[in-house]
């Protein structure tokens, strides 16, 4: 359905071709200090015509919020906000009448549903996303203003251009695969790891494209103009990092933390694939490498050497940096010209009019964090209730060594 | 929370060292036949002790049905169902009195808790996901009765030994990227294709690994004997192909199909990584190649021609197979010396004693299947209440031509 | 939550001072036709400024269509939806900056929220109801359409005055509990029980009162006439059938028909009791005599000869009438003096200034039917899924003769 | 659903003849001293065969715990228990092969899923209750080791057998509707809700019928005699209060508390009718008498001087005493002939055969207290959620003045 989240929860409502895009934010802890511009800045970061590496649609995204603060401040009530569509012309898509277009939702949406809408895709559209980076917007005021919770994401990738600093290449060939090999640190670098902890949003708006390093970033433009000047699409990865979340969220044992997060990232539109901390490459490295082993930190508290897990063991935060990393399909819609066939099955040429990305990470940017901080402030709030209940409860005059905290803890 | 699904309802209890793990399933059809073996079968799958590649623990699993059918045939009500902990030894772990184990649940457990199960992970425990095959062996008797859904789970990789046919590298230097690269078909083999329409679970069982190929499955299984010998442990990737989903799954825009499957599958104890289709590779080929084009099948439906895609456009099924691969880091718990830290900050070294899996992905292939058993189920019923209903609306009489379905659908 | 409903949802946002109230109404059918119109005639029937009974304020209460239908047809994407509030003056309630109002939301908001709305009772204003008016007219469409449901409320009491052809008063004196006293016809009167099976929208609205008897509205007229004029207010109940339900709905054993309709009605302002059929009444009298018995309908199909039940047997509806009612309490905020005590536990007096409903089950009875319809509504998807995916299974070639379904049923 | 509560969350499985009834308690907060004895206790008074007022069978239910504690103490994991049905035969009500009993769930059973059960109303069976009594007595020990919350039902009246201190009756006539018969004091007299502040569970378990009155209790064993020599059955009312609930649970809008509370109460099987505080009676005296005016308490927080509201505004508590009455119909299954139809609708008689209860309300009680016991817990926690977070926000430097919390609260 539309809503997302327990506690921090999150309904939309809207298309591409309808008056507004929307959504009710409920569950927001009273007296936090909320602005409309807190929430402009991730939309605008969001909204397509930022660069000519975007559709050139200029939406203006302007939020209108419509309930739940007064001067200024949350009342706890839901929060009711919405973004008018400027463009709501109802379609100059008319191919998309005869022709599903191949590997977007026109098809499926009709399975579904029965009937057409004119849009085709329905909300598979990017701008149902508008109403969750309202959300987020509004999660991640709290998070910071509470714990500091700074939330990152930046391009990682774009077709085969990766970030160097990223990833070594997995080895795949079984002759690689000797004790010698065995290592983690081949397939994280220590440069990617440094970047992790540092990145900031400033940084990465740096370049249109998103990507933090500058090289890596012409490249990654070029690729798209490549893509866009062939009337073509491309694919790529965004990585995002939470840092300073507190040890204890995520609910077993459905809800583990990164389930609840891989389900948010895959919910954005055009997402295939989800991995947190060493991901699939850390699936090639013996336990005795991979595990993070303990270590006291100057606070005495416990953290870990090496952050493999991603900053989340059996399912639960464990404080130490929340990092993982997002596949976005290359788009759909693409005004090269397809075979392909009609939906009666006719076999025909499709090339889509129509304004479209020719690559949607560098936008993705903002949603990516955005689901993270619904995420975060969903699996908080139910760590809340458990701990303020378990505080309030009698001591117990004799628990068993075996259950009682060890020390330090 | 223990409770998965929305219409098809999964719920359970229990962790390694008391009297029995369990679940309650609810939302199952009435009129189903259900006997206690088609439930034991997948159980079986799933247990320890099944050859020399997993722990020697020798739990018998044996499932006590307590409610909800009558006669071999469901009733529609909710399905109790137990097994019993025949190894509920408090726990010879003794130095995890005082080490959590590194990236092991220890550590958040007791900091999301606040107290000290004797089994240290409490609910991240393995065992916790009997109560998942038996729902997912209930979900798949209807499945299979009704669709002929099959679904077959089969490893992939472990450690570095990765199965030949699956998966060609990404190429990961921007030198590859030019337009002769730009070929999806490089990534995704037509061999390891025809194997997802063809795979059965007879064949993946042949050998211990379940690799169904069984050379690389000998390379595995050295693999595994190796980290094992070396009081080590080693991690992998389960593939799963779900066959015969009919159109029209997935509830947009937060429930997506696909983002259920993964928030599913990152429940799972270990797991770090997900993709679906063409998933990471995927993002590195352009529209152009990526596009699945339609094509009339035989019966006069839609099909498409490739299926990068997964069986999943816009979050909905569209009737091609669905395919998944999900990456397990190595097992946490290895009795090789680990410099670490106690609970209390103290550094020191641990070494766990007791039984413990040098790798899960073989046991893991049933708990995979369940769980795309039962967000396939849970999915196909959602989806059921909306063509039921709509089904019995009267026909619009002017509906305007675009929202006309179009002949031949 | 600001959310109800599982397969059909309907999330509210909005208060009396911000800029607008709405709704977001998620699962509605796709294919049904629906207009401004379906949603505006209930929404005035809502609205305040009808007659002299109710408050004065002229709030129009247009509601404006932002998603979910196109050409007037469904897509069955969320349908949002606001009214914009005219008079959303910060508020002119100063006293109520000091004092609570006695029996009113302004204390317990505090309590809950720990910050003060301009409104004081936020969310618990009757401008919430709105957007449950709107889906209720949604839901309503399309139980018309389908099934031919039809929902009429009406007001049965005013203070004391109540519907003579309602309910005998129950017998509380020991002495009248004898064998010849036990009959539950005088409890519910024939005339009552036939006005249940022929009352219309059109005969309610007769009278402002909105209660069908047109000697009993006279005199619940002056009854309303007599707390304006004290500056008072007054209470009273409305009763609600449903006419045309399938059997089958409702979901055992939590959620039961009447335990959500229940839900349902105790979540509108003001209310404080619900009963069902014969209700507390009924509980006075024997089984032999509150039974409703089997007959067969000329249909072929069973049917019962009286209706205590109130058309739910085990939480599940057997296809008769569903009637209710529900207790509204005389409306907290008036006019005249108070003595009570301030925020901060000063006693003093409140004379509450603004403009108020003396009495509010006039204007409840659309409100009533809406959340009766949004029950109906998500009940009949839930039991759409189990049907629809029951019928698909095959036949059970050997059911147990006990499982046998009993002929001709 | 079989589960109940979003915090605080019970799923039940289980009917009468099946090999054991049982139930998950997930969300029990970690650390509370916790033995198996609690959870009999409550059992016990649940279970049949304690007097001559019910059922004949003897079934010991003996609650057997199977995870979730150790060393007595919870872990926070869900918390899995079971209760054996010893009394499994498969059914003596053969003539209920033919006949569904008259206001029974064995037609609506079918209606909704299609295949008989041998115990025809399924699910409606009061065993199934048995999950609930335990996930209650588990809530209640929380509730009470941490703020002393104590919650006690008692039987308010049987058939036309009312305790005497509880209410005086309603004046119907319109003759009595004038300004000096406009006193709510009439409605709910001074000795019953000086009853509600000192009832404790000994004092009601000292009669059978479990009312607190000695007298009236002793014309209530009459009554049920009576029914029960006439192979009959009669209805009851029971009434209960929650005391020391702190101020500020309930969620707006559509789970407030009572709305909660309604749902969880007709949840139960047999119930008709729920009202809280002043209820139906409430709605027939202005508000000028209704409302309660505020008092500061000796602490110094507010209170209110009377307490028609039922320790309720606005849907949230506030502080004061809840109570409320739920209505419970005369059995449907008497052995007594009843004239009405087979399924197939065959004009009969039908004289059930079995033990049935002639009244339940004495056993209701416990299963009242322990669904408002969980209905506590679960409020309780989503506002700890709530008030922790809100707790943490740094304070905002210039709130303005109409939001500045007034002083003393």
């Amino acid at each position: 359905m539309s809503t997302f989240g327990k506690l921090f929860r999150v309904t939309t409502y809207g298309e591409s071709h309808c008056p507004s895009v929307g959504a009710i934010i409920d569950g927001c802890p009273p007296g936090l200090e909320l602005d409309v511009s807190d929430i402009q800045v991730q939309l605008s970061r969001r909204r397509p015509g930022q660069s000519n590496l975007t559709t050139p649609r200029n939406e203006k995204d302007l939020v209108h919020l419509q309930s739940g603060t007064e001067h200024g401040v949350t009342l706890g009530t839901p929060i009711g906000l919405l973004v008018k569509n400027e463009d709501q012309r109802p379609h100059d898509y008319s191919e998309t009448d005869l022709y599903p277009r191949p590997s977007h939702a026109d098809y499926t949406y009709l399975e579904k549903y029965g009937v057409k809408a004119s849009s085709g895709g329905g909300r598979s559209s990017a701008r149902e996303t508008i109403g969750r980076v309202a959300a987020g917007a509004i999660a991640e005021k709290y998070l910071k203003a509470v714990y500091g919770i700074e939330i990152v994401a930046f391009v990682s990738s774009v077709g085969k251009i990766h970030l160097p600093a990223l990833l070594s290449p997995p080895s795949l060939t079984p002759s690689d695969d000797n004790e010698d090999n065995d290592n983690v640190d081949d397939a994280i670098s220590e440069e990617f790891r440094s970047l992790l902890t540092t990145i900031t949003r400033d940084e990465v708006d740096k370049h249109p494209t998103r990507c933090p390093h500058s090289q890596t970033a012409e490249k990654m433009t070029q690729r798209i103009i490549r893509a866009k000047d062939a009337s073509d699409s491309i694919g790529g990865t965004v990585t995002c990092v939470i840092r300073n979340v507190p040890a204890g969220l995520g609910e077993p044992v459905f809800d583990k933390f990164e389930a609840e997060l891989a389900h948010a990232m895959l919910s954005i539109p055009a997402t295939k694939a989800f991995e947190i901390g060493s991901g699939f490459r850390g699936t090639e490295v013996p336990g005795s490498k991979h595990n993070d082993a303990f270590i006291r930190r100057p606070d005495g508290s416990l953290g870990t050497k090496t952050n493999w897990s991603g900053g989340v063991q059996g399912g639960i935060t464990n404080g130490e940096a929340i990092y993982f990393r997002i596949g976005f399909k290359s788009p759909a819609t693409i005004s090269q010209a397809q075979a392909t066939a009609q939906y009666d099955g006719t076999p025909g040429t499709l090339a889509a009019r129509g304004r479209h990305d020719p690559c949607v990470v560098p936008r993705a940017v903002p949603i990516v964090e955005s689901m993270a901080a619904i995420v975060v402030m969903d699996q908080l709030l139910q760590q809340e209730a458990r701990k303020a209940a378990a505080s309030r409860l009698p001591p117990i005059k004799t628990l068993p060594p075996t259950m009682v905290m060890p020390k330090g803890v």
